[in-house]
């Protein structure tokens, strides 16, 4: 079971750290050819620099879909390399209905065999069935995420029924309890970024046994101390990802060491919130 | 101008017809062997068989990926097949924040050369600008979906403010009108099922100038008639996909001739609501 394994690895390591992989050619330590070879010989030794100290991994296949038919090839191939010990997130964001929800969970769970994929749940419940029906595999489900323009309509105040007397939620509330309402807290988990640390308490006050990916640590700022404070739950119940603030820490030839240490750096802060 | 030629198109076919392309082994008739090449061979036929009578193609994004690599080279193959004339849609569904939204748009809008993409607002205002970054494209935005999942989240009553005293949106109401708000007629386009007639009427009085995208005809057993007298305007404004009801409509090697006369029937009855 996917999600015992994920709660014994955060137990074993003292970590909840999830290693962000956005290859970016623009980025890379100027060591490597500006080509997808480079890109994954630049990836596996991150992997290798990283792995002692992280409990998952999070793909972001925009950065893999953008090079067409040979990213995805390089996708399969970073795949492959991935310690099967760790938690392997497709961070993906689909979502649509029916036939086409099917072939995309299909897509991440069979043709690619990822651990977990991010969704969209905007188009309602029955659109997250075909995600859900793989009973060993995780499902995101965005809930706030860390950008200004969350405010635009995830932070909206709303009813959960016809009537404006009825009581009023943020929409993210709505939907985040809806969600773990209808589906397995071993399946379902919430993206909340963590640049809204004030966010993460309310949603822990809605849905106690779910976990949370956490994106907006490092680069964008995010608290750690915050986060962790107000999302551990009894299982663990953080997925806390870092980024560039691993991946791009350094563009001379030391990058690995350097991303060795921010790793450690991050999994010892980790382990001082752990029993 | 990509949108001028689409209103072109409009005006000299007499027809709103999109063909949805979501190429499915087990549902192609029975002359095509079930592989890659069957796809390709069956889908070329379709298209050959529906150009005169159709402004826009929407390829199903899902149905390609579930292949894998081998999926989007496919993809690109069909890509290079389709008429120049006519108005390409990638039905992806995609969204993301900052760099991963700029990679999705750089994917459809340059590794692949497509006119239009669907894309998910619910991140915010802010998560779309990358997209309508590239002037000569459309996004089409997801408003509201046929499935009877549209009434969980969609079709919540919400504030556009904090005080609950405010004026109350339907959601989608209020997500279609701030896309449009923001972002220019001539690339912003709306996703709305043709299962919701209602809601074509009401968005219509929020948006006049918008196009907008309706699934749901055919199979799904929306309203042609309907959809076209609430939703059509002085651009045309309209783009009606059919898909099923059109590739599927026969497994027998006649397939294409009853393609090109379902085709040319919607066609026609759209032609009567046509100047």
């Amino acid at each position: 079971m996917v999600f015992d394994n994920l709660v014994a690895q955060i137990k074993y390591k003292k970590s909840f750290l999830c290693v962000g992989l956005d290859p970016d050619m623009n980025k890379m330590p100027d060591c490597f050819p500006k080509s997808l070879e480079g890109i994954y010989d630049f990836l596996t030794e991150i992997i290798d620099a990283t792995k002692n100290f992280c409990i998952a991994y999070k793909l972001n296949i925009a950065f893999f879909e953008v090079f067409g038919s040979k990213g995805w090839d390089l996708l399969e191939k970073i795949l492959a390399y991935l310690p099967a010990s760790h938690f392997i997130i497709a961070d993906a964001k689909r979502g649509d209905i029916s036939h086409s929800a099917e072939k995309y969970a299909q897509t991440f769970f069979e043709t690619y065999s990822f651990d977990a994929l991010t969704v969209s749940g905007y188009l309602g419940i029955d659109s997250l069935e075909p995600f859900f029906s793989y009973k060993d595999k995780s499902v995101i489900i965005l809930g706030l995420t860390s950008n200004s323009g969350s405010q635009d309509f995830q932070q909206k105040l709303v009813h959960n029924s016809i009537s404006i007397l009825d009581p009023t939620f943020l929409f993210y509330e709505l939907l985040i309890s809806s969600c773990a309402n209808h589906f397995n807290y071993k399946q379902a988990m919430f993206v909340v970024g963590a640049t809204k640390s004030y966010a993460i308490q309310s949603i822990r006050n809605l849905v106690s046994k779910n976990f949370l990916l956490i994106p907006g640590i490092g680069a964008q700022g995010g608290n750690l101390e915050e986060v962790i404070k107000e999302g551990k739950n009894r299982y663990g119940g953080l997925i806390i990802n870092v980024g560039r603030d691993i991946m791009y820490a350094s563009n001379q030839n030391n990058f690995g060491e350097i991303a060795y240490q921010k790793a450690q750096d991050y999994q010892q802060k980790m382990a001082l919130f752990m029993k």
